[in-house]
């Protein structure tokens, strides 16, 4: 912008979408300007949205248990404020007229595949494992790889602090699946990965390693790359053949996104220094793809996520059958959960069946549901374990 | 998602806040799914929106001159069909019940410090110079660096094709910055600037290069990592005082951004070797940068924006008033901008003020406006020119 005096002179409402038609790119709104989301001193947040002509607007945040009222002052601007809150970050979204909505003032977003929600980050008084401390910082790259079916496929990677400095050092790879309707994106921009192993890594808490997170949806990105629809056909996502969906993301994964890693990145390339985990949707592919390639990793993390004991006891059977034989080879096998996460009962259950089984696992159980609050946890309690002696 | 049958069954706009609250991961919502926006083989595209109570549901897209209304079937699903749209990508969004919304179904957005858009990318019969092809891909990465005020800055950086493979060659740096209310990934996500340069490397048109994408309001960032606020005070935006703003990211770009990007990457740190460039407000800060600092910046290409002859005559008079060691200087002085361009007046005169002054400069004038439409023409048009004999 370089003469602002040349620019129309609009009223914030308008200019959303005048700046659509004019290119998105005018002078920011004239009029009330917003700032939210604010953090106030006592960990109260102030949420804030101009509407002036709105009959209701509600907040719907993942700290609250439903929809909180906001009010309207005289320029037109709903807000609410509530707390103390936990220090953490939340999804949440504003209700207006009935209509969700992300933040139009908040750059921070929840990438997803089925629903749009801002993110706000309430700070710790002392820095939480996932805030940006000064610290050596690791790097966050997206890539392409060549995937099933002629297919391009998606990856974001992070490298370590001092990755590029040192030319000669190999890593071990954590390979990392986020969720149901999530993205290769959520695990860093929800998920704060990179963050959290910037911090244990400058802790000495963890090791260096190159964290792999791919797209979990396979089947709609081959659909939507053979079909030329954007976004794909959601009905070609998870339902009756999820286990067939989970095969194939595993077949991908060991077929083509691992030889791609390691042609790419200097990583070491054996079972021994590969680990596989997921949230959710992506707990379930890392235990299949796990258990279908034992030569493949030996460090396994089922975050909010578990297997039957029917297809353990089927599909399974030699991992459960020879116990002693698991136990060897892997290096760890990780089950946590929330207390208030729908997937609680199943998960329990998965642990109680691998005792019964007598297949050595790690298990966590933590407040709260399914929820990436709860994600940040696991990934902050699982990093240090892997690849240790 | 490991066993569907024990999930809530749940209505989708129901959905939409359980997810929030039951942690944004559940099944991909019952009750009719939506696919949108869905691309026709004529070029057409469909919008869908779910919204069974809603009363007015309306497009926004910047290929349409103003909204356009939708219908609702049975299902409750509002939806039209516009076109045949010239292949290009766009940013769009819907208007329900008079609230802006981004389109919940498709994933690509637009990342604004101030408004929420959605992305639709209409592919060419033969692929558009953005166009994701089967050609070797460069690596998209997002950095941190030790930035003024004690502060830390983000950059997303583009490394070419083979920059990981071949450990021993240097490249030239492209400084691009993007416009008012952008982030410094919107020339990775919106501009595709990734893309388009792997084709045009792929063709042999265009040098390898690394492209360093700083975020162009450094203002706002110190004032949010200073004051704990989140976003950023908005009115410590642009206005009165942009020239001094301006000042203040050439003098962290210089002083910061260099000095991360000669130490992190493979860069040839010299004048002949450095471009920068930029859109709009990007465009003043690279004019200003530029000129300011005529030891570090051979190649300069302003993007829809200019500045005013006052500014020229007063600030840059060295620039000016000696055209001669200017034109020996500058290997590349690019202008472009659209024909419907609000700023496209003041750019006109800006090219009028360099010829009458003898400094040489390049230009395009295309259809358009205000637009990253346009932004991708440029940038597909000035890249090819950069580094060059």
């Amino acid at each position: 912008m370089t003469n602002p005096k040349s620019l129309p002179i609009c009223f914030w409402g308008v200019c959303l979408i005048l700046s659509l038609y004019l290119g998105a790119q005018a002078q920011p709104p004239r009029g009330p300007l917003v700032v939210s989301p604010k953090i106030n001193a006592d960990k109260t947040v102030t949420f804030s949205y101009l509407a002036p002509t709105a009959k209701s607007v509600e907040l719907s945040a993942q700290f609250e248990k439903g929809p909180v009222p906001m009010t309207k002052d005289a320029q037109g601007i709903w807000s609410v404020t509530v707390g103390p809150v936990k220090p953490d970050i939340y999804p949440y979204s504003f209700r207006v007229n009935g209509v969700t909505v992300m933040d139009p003032a908040n750059v921070a977003f929840f990438p997803n595949e089925r629903f749009k929600a801002s993110l706000v980050d309430v700070p710790g008084d002392t820095p939480l494992i996932h805030a940006l401390r000064d610290v050596p910082h690791g790097s966050i790259n997206y890539e392409y790889y060549p995937s099933m079916e002629g297919t391009t496929g998606s990856l974001v990677v992070y490298t370590p602090p001092g990755y590029d400095q040192n030319p000669s050092k190999k890593y071990p790879v954590y390979y990392l699946i986020s969720g149901t309707t999530d993205t290769e994106e959520t695990f860093f921009k929800v998920g704060k990965t990179n963050l959290i192993l910037d911090n244990l890594i400058a802790e000495g808490k963890a090791r260096s390693m190159i964290i792999v997170m791919p797209y979990g949806n396979i089947a709609a990105r081959v659909a939507e790359q053979k079909g030329g629809s954007k976004p794909a056909d959601p009905t070609v996502r998870d339902g009756a053949d999820a286990v067939k969906r989970a095969n194939d993301f595993a077949e991908d994964l060991v077929s083509n996104v691992i030889p791609y890693i390691e042609k790419s990145y200097r990583a070491i390339p054996n079972r021994e220094n590969r680990a596989i985990g997921g949230f959710s949707r992506g707990g379930g592919q890392t235990l299949r793809a796990a258990f279908h390639n034992m030569d493949k990793f030996a460090w396994v993390c089922a975050y909010s996520s578990y297997l039957s004991p029917q297809e353990m006891d089927g599909t399974f059977s030699p991992i459960v059958n020879k116990p002693n034989q698991t136990n060897k080879q892997l290096k760890l096998l990780w089950v946590s959960v929330g207390s208030d996460d729908f997937l609680y009962k199943g998960t329990v259950e998965f642990m109680d069946y691998l005792k019964a089984k007598k297949v050595n696992f790690k298990s966590l159980i933590t407040d709260g549901g399914h929820t990436w609050m709860n994600v940040k946890t696991y990934v902050a309690a699982t990093t240090p374990l892997l690849f240790q002696p």
